[in-house]
Order: structure tokens, then sequence, then C-alpha cells
């Protein structure tokens, strides 16, 4: 088709103002309703833990047992000593690990992280919330491009073991933010045992979804803390996970794993900063999942609501530019995203196209460090909110758009 | 009485074995219970906000508009503009507006705090947790000793005027922990007004016990953040309140109010850190209040329980130390603690013997930036969660403590 053609389609699209969002990976009001009983687990009067303990009143600062335990299994982490519970948010406690680093250092740091100038290594695409922690603190962040096994391990090793000033690397381990891919074994095993320059380098294990595949074909991931005890580097990993994705995007329970050390080290941090956690939505959550099992099964629910979305996502990007040559995208078993390229330098007109024909995509350059994608190619989209219809029409649009980007480009450089 | 008749006595004591404790300004089961029907407000089927809006999803970074609406008229700032809703506890946004001054400096800092020494005026006797935050990131505290009108202000006038690494002041400005005393008008004013050396200093205005009366005989508190606009220096204070004593101590909601330069510097460093609070339980304490005129009747449920307990510990140490010129104590009319003086000298003793009967005491010092009473003379005496029989019997024997260590230190005088 011609661009002039391309373009009464996409006038015709515009006509219908249409408003659409593929923006976001936020649960549907569908999935919400998965966890509605939550709400009715904990009630005026039956609030007592599993074990009779108070839970209204001030302390158990890193957890109530039973909540430790299912974390634990959770994180796969070896004891509940490994484990600590944190408030509604993976990304509070991420946050709050990094300006802890800054201020005070690890717990095998010989001076806090503020006293030099450190950098972090950020897989790329990557999650923009990671790098926006990195900005804020104005750690440098270092590109390293993914590949279908995770981040280029070659790149990294090299930058680790020359530079002691590169003090951590985020991974999002499996069913990537965005790319819906997840690190092999073996990436998990150089990970685990590369040389650091820096004694007290820290891999952000953003495990934030360790459930959520979209069927039983399901990714594997092998165990960072477990890998990373054999060969010494117990220290190396901080895991973190939440309910957000499982129960409510707001009210969820978020935790953190890791050695016994790197644990202690969060709660004596933790005991300066609060007197203890909202122990009752704890509590609504050890009676909703009742062990790990009861999560797992949670889980194949959200995957009934997730899975039509991501096929129908990908029906319609094989359909319009399947074999175009025009574009490239995952094809995640889990997850909440996609990553979708389009040609070099077309990124921006994509959503900027697509916006105006009323569908809202993730701003292009926002998975990379300061939003910058060099090749202006990537952008990340984010089926699990929009029904199967809204998704269809999105997508169609986002599609034309490609082709009318694509087109336009090839006529600029022409001319 | 001779030291051996009150040693005999206190054997008596020791021979019942008591296991008792008024260390902690926790609520009491019954205070907690006045709460219980908070649980049931949200339900699987009834959990929007009164607008409609979703409350299970991400967003709404400084809170549900009518939870802010409900803490502008709780923390009395003019505006929802000028409230910020945080998590379960205020000790953790003073700890994080803390962090993050040392990391990035105030909405008006010419440099981020950490990077000089800096120093905090500490009133004293005061909150332990407040002493701890100062510790945990190196800030010098200066103590200042308390009026019965609050800091003695000629002090704390000629300490900020001269000296530009002095950043804050930590106050509780009605019912103190421990004193239970409240700030006069004039101090009110002082504060507002008084030159500091550092133009970006701070009061954190931490009115935990801001509508924690025992009775209608209330203690009435001028308005600091209007008291400081109208000295021009709107930035001055950060004024924090929580509801871990109105609802639940572990599953409360915290808030911070101030300037909106104040507010919009924390809604931007709130924004690296999270996407949003949990709204379900602002949700539930908006149906359970409904407004803050449900909110001061709920407090008069407290005070019912809370009162009989001041009564009986103050009628206890009037019984035993009236007019022995052994020791003198505060008559709260609010909050939680009453602040109790023994001879110099005499407080680890006091607390000490106090544990050997079975009547644990909050540690003596704790009341003392590092820890330190350098007149070893202050325990805070905390009388909301034993019974009033456990009081009764715990009272005595805190005031035979005092006594024998009186007389024992009398005698080591007298050597």
């Amino acid at each position: 088709m011609t661009l002039e053609q391309l373009q009464t389609q996409f006038e015709a699209f515009k006509a219908k103002k249409l408003s659409l969002d593929m923006s976001r990976g936020k649960p549907s009001a569908a999935q919400l309703d998965l966890s509605n009983e939550l709400l009715d687990t904990v009630t005026s009067n039956d609030y007592l833990s599993s074990t009779g303990a108070e839970t209204r009143n001030y302390g158990g600062l890193d957890g109530l047992p039973a909540t430790k335990q299912l974390f634990k299994d959770f994180l796969e982490v070896s004891s509940v000593e490994e484990v600590v519970i944190g408030g509604n948010a993976s990304l509070t406690i991420m946050h709050d690990i990094i300006s802890r680093g800054i201020t005070h250092g690890m717990c095998d740091s010989y001076q806090p992280w503020g006293k030099e100038k450190i950098k972090f290594i950020c897989p790329v695409p990557g999650y923009d919330r990671h790098f926006s922690i990195c900005e804020h603190f104005g750690i440098d962040m270092i590109p390293v491009a993914c590949t279908e096994d995770g981040p280029d391990m070659d790149v990294v090793e090299k930058l680790v073991a020359n530079d002691s000033s590169i003090k951590g690397i985020w991974i999002v381990p499996k069913y990537s933010n965005p790319t819906g891919l997840s690190c092999s074994d073996e990436v998990v095993n150089r990970l685990s045992m590369m040389n650091t320059a820096a004694e007290d380098f820290r891999i952000f294990w953003d495990n934030a979804y360790a459930v959520h595949h979209l069927s039983e074909d399901q990714d594997q991931l092998k165990n960072i803390l477990t890998t990373c005890k054999e060969f010494g580097n117990d220290n190396r990993p901080f895991i973190l996970c939440s309910t957000s994705k499982i129960t409510f995007a707001g009210a969820g329970v978020a935790a953190v794993g890791g050695s016994t050390d790197n644990m202690d080290w969060y709660r004596k941090h933790l005991f300066i900063s609060t007197i203890g956690p909202d122990k009752l939505n704890q509590e609504r959550h050890n009676r909703f999942f009742k062990n790990i099992e009861g999560l797992y099964e949670h889980m194949k629910k959200h995957a009934a609501l997730l899975k039509p979305r991501f096929v129908k996502t990908l029906s319609i990007l094989e359909e319009e530019l399947g074999g175009t040559n025009l574009a490239t995208w995952t094809k995640p078993k889990g997850g909440y995203f996609i990553s979708f390229n389009v040609p070099e330098g077309c990124a921006k007109r994509v959503v900027a196209l697509s916006a105006e024909a009323g569908v809202k995509l993730t701003g292009a350059g926002a998975t990379y460090p300061y939003k910058k994608d060099p090749k202006n190619s990537n952008i990340r989209l984010a089926p699990s909110c929009p029904t199967i219809d809204e998704i269809e029409q999105a997508m169609r649009i986002v599609c034309l758009a490609t082709k009318i980007a694509a087109l336009e480009m090839k006529a600029s450089v022409a001319v």
C-alpha cells in the first residue's frame, strides 16, 4: 500500500475518536476481582494470626511468621531468616536499599556508596522505574543489551571485572519488563560466579513476574541465591517480589530475600524507620492463599484472563506485520509485556501517531536509561488492561502507525 | 522507714514473681477493639471510594481525595495540596524526609545535608526513636531542656541563630513523649519567627498525640504552619501524624502536612520510591471515621480507657511519694506518658530494681540522645497497656524502688 492509502486508513481510525490504553502494566478490573475475597478474610471478630498473635498492634518488624514462610517459598530462599516482609511495594524496598547504600553502604561496603561516583549496569530494554531510582541518586547507568537469554554476559563480565565503581545490576529475571523473556541457567551461573572489582556488588533480582505464567508452558529460572552461594558470593543478590500483580496492585504485600547478612543489614536499617509493618494485610494474604500452592493456583486464574490478551496482541502483530521485515517482537510465556521493535528512528513517531488515533502507548525511550533509546526503535506493549476488542483496535492502529512511520522515513531518506 | 524495712517489702514483692510492663506506649487490646469495625468497612463487594474510584489498583500517589480531606482537617492545614498520605507509620515519613535531606537536601537547601556535618536540636526528655534517626544518619544532637511550655526557647533561639549547621529540631508539641506537656502559644510563636542561620531549617512537628486528650480538660495548640507563614517561614514545619494510636498501631494511616513547596518536594521524592499507597486501608479509615468529627468522637472512647490508668498511676505516685521531695512527675491532660524524675543518679537503679521485682520500665536514659541522661534521673512511665490492678501493683513497686534507690545513694554518700 502507498503512504497515501495508509493515511486514508489512519484518518478513518482517527474519526472514531477512540480512547485506548496499552501503556501500563496494570492488572485489569477482572484480575483485581479474582482477589476480592481477600477483603473478607479478616473481620472485626476474626483477626488474630494462625498462632494467635495480635495483628493489630505494633511489632513484628520483618513480618508475621506465616507470611515469612509463604514468601520464603515464593522467593525460594532456604530459611525465614532470609526473608523480610515489606509494605505494599517492592519498588520501595529497592529504593530504600539503594538509598541506604548511598548513606551507609551495604553490609560489606568499606564506605557508603555516596562517598564515590558509582555506576549500575542496566540491561536494555528495561524497566523505567529502576532507571529513575538510579537517576534520582546520581548513579551513572551503563546500558547493556539483552539477548534472548538475559543480559549480554560477555559485556557484563568485562565491565564489572575492571571497574570497582560499578556497584550493581538490575535484572528482571523472569518474563522481563519489557521483553517477557527469562534468564537462562548459563546467565544465572555467570552472574553468580563472575569476578567483580567491587566487593560490595549487588544484583537487584526483581522477580516481579516469578509466578506470572500465561499457561503450562513456562520458563524455569535457576535459583540465584543458591547459585551465588555455590560460588561464595552469598551477599550478591537481593531478591524482590510482591503480590501487586497477584492480589491488589495498591494493597499487596512486598518482600525481599537474600543472605542472612543482607537481611540482618536490612532489618537493622528497617528498625530505624518503622516500629512494624501492616500485619493485618499480611494476615489477609496468609488466609487468602493458605500456602504457596494456593498462590500458584490463584495465578492460573490470572493466566486465564491474560493469555487471550497476549494471543490477540501477537496475532494482530503477525497478521499486520508478519513477514514485512518492518518490525520484530517477543513472544513471552508470562509477565505483562511484549517488546516491540519498529524500524530504527521510528519509535517516537509510532507512539505519536498511535496517540493521534487514540491509542496511548508507553513513551518511546522509556525502556532505556535517561529515556534515551539510541536506536529510537523499542516500544513496550502492555496488553493486560484493555479488553480483547480494545486490543484488536489498538493493535491495528499501532501496526498501521508502524507502516506509516516506516514509509515516511523511507520517503524522507529518498529525498 | 529504714532501708532494711523497705528491702523487706521489696523481697515480698519479688516473691510474687510478677510480670508487669509499663515500658511501651502501646494501645491496650481494649483500645484496639474500639476500631474493630474498621475491618468490616471494606468488603469483597463494596470497596470503591466515595467518588467511585478504584481503590485496588496502582495510583493515587499522595492519597485518596477523601483521605486527604480528612487529614487536612486533622493536620489543620489550609488545603489538600498541603497534605500527603503515607503508609502505616509517621516514623517512616520522618525517617524518609531526613534521609532525603541527607542525599538531596530540602526544597530550599543549597546542597544536600549529607555534604556537611549537621546538627539537630533535641528537646529533652524526648522520644528515643527521633534520636535513633539522628544517630543513624550521624546527625549531632544538641539536647535542650524542656520547660512546662516546651523547649527552652532562650537556648534554642541562640543556638539556631549562630550555627548554620543546625538544620532541625524535633518537637512533640502536644502531650509530649514523655512529659505529656504541650507547647504554649509563646513557644509556637518563637519557633515560627526565630532567625535561623540555616535557610533550610526544619521543625519536625510530630503531632502524634494531637487528639489524644484524656478528658474535656484539654491543651490547645497554636497552629504551627499558619504561624510560620505569618513570619514568612512557610517551609519551616513538617507536621506529622498517624492513626497508629487511633485505629490500629500496625495498620493505621500516617500523613505529613506542610507548605505546598515542602509537599511538592515530598511528592517528587515519593514518586521515585512508589507507584502508590494502600488505598484500601485509606478507604477503610474514610468509612470508619466519615469525617474529622467522627474521629474526635472516636477519641473519647480511648480517653475513657486511658484516663483511669493515668489517674491510678498519678494517685499511687502521690500516695507513695507525695511530699517526700524524692521525686517529681508530670500530670498530663493527654498522650501516653508520664515523665517521672527520681533523685539524680538514681534512675538506672530504679529501673533495675523494678525489673528485679517484675516491672518492666522504659530503659533509663532512653529519653535522652545517645541514651545518656546526664542526671540519670528521668524515667518514662507508660500506663496505657496494663490493667488498673497491674498499674497499682507496678507503681507500688516503682515507688518502693525509688525510695530504696534514694536511701542506698544517701548511705553510699554518707560512707
